[in-house]
């Protein structure tokens, strides 16, 4: 059976790092997929040439780029999203696809927003220009504590997986007041066995 | 004797390409140097680590990125003005030195304002996160017209050197409005001698 209403769709995953949101974005393309829907995956930031470029900065290691403001760590994001969603988002939605996305809008709330301290309208008005007003069909939160965020870890870090358990902790405040906000937004505790999430993904999906 | 009023001054140079604007801002460094002044030189895109790799996406040779959206545009040009007026500008003023740039805010209200079509009060907005609300002492708008401005290029363009010239006539639009609702804004003929024009911004500065 085809899961006829997610054509034409936007999926997001969202949570902090190593919550395992771009796993369980990888295991619902796979079962879409194979319930016979044409789906696109991307991941964000990245997914385009300027995306990427705007990525390698960002995401850069400590130490490579001197001093980076909070605002220019926004502005980055905001451009890798908009022609994300400009290249890639809207022609799949338009051609009746279901797009999976990892990270959308709301990472930029509670990271930029919530842990960074920038007003939240500035995000959200940004994220307004940079998605074109489109908002996804259904967000899932995948939930952990900053705790086990940080447990999880463990080498190579970039710029922002290296900030404090204190940063990691206003974060997921973020996310989880968002979620509570957020009428599309479904929060799944992220602390379980992988497949179990997956299975309420798609209970939630009808999938 | 020194220009003891421009010390801790922002001054800065605007117009299209190929005005004479650096050449004038360069000019403007020379006297002021020569006159005792602690002057700092500095242009826009660029000027810092982040700031140069901003540059080098947005001022990419064409068909280098697919499709640069004109609100990535803005938002490259708004990170390398915060980084650079955060890590050079203010360090500079709050030192008590003069700081001369070519090309700042009425930059990008013209360019991506004017010429891409981008709502004004967005640029403006973004301009004042990313001076932190710092305007120039004065600014000085070297106008000449766009259709010399199309003959004066050579080699060698940038996505945004190979504007139509319906483009750059926008723009040049753009910095005459702009400039003549900013009081700390002149406007110099740039379409004569270059030793005219540095006349001209010195007797207006009187240094």
């Amino acid at each position: 059976m085809i899961a006829i209403d997610l054509q034409g769709k936007l999926i997001a995953f969202e949570g902090i790092d190593t919550s395992g949101k771009s796993t369980q974005a990888r295991l619902l393309v796979k079962r879409l997929s194979g319930s016979g829907l044409d789906v696109v995956s991307t991941v964000e930031p990245g997914g385009t040439s300027i995306g990427e470029a705007a990525r390698a900065i960002v995401l850069s290691r400590p130490g490579v780029h001197s001093a980076m403001l909070p605002f220019s760590e926004l502005l980055l994001f905001m451009i890798s999203r908009a022609q994300n969603t400009h290249e890639v988002i809207l022609p799949a939605l338009q051609a009746g696809k279901t797009v999976v996305v990892s990270r959308y809008r709301m990472s930029s709330e509670a990271y930029q927003g919530y842990g960074r301290g920038i007003d939240l309208d500035l995000v959200r008005d940004l994220n307004h220009h940079a998605t074109q007003g489109l908002r996804p069909h259904v967000t899932f939160l995948i939930d952990i504590s900053a705790e086990t965020a940080v447990n999880r870890k463990t080498t190579e870090h970039d710029r922002i997986e290296i900030e404090t358990l204190e940063f990691h902790r206003r974060v997921r405040q973020g996310f989880l007041e968002l979620s509570a906000l957020d009428p599309n937004a479904v929060v799944i505790d992220g602390d379980r066995d992988l497949g179990e999430i997956a299975e309420d993904v798609a209970r939630y999906l009808q999938v």
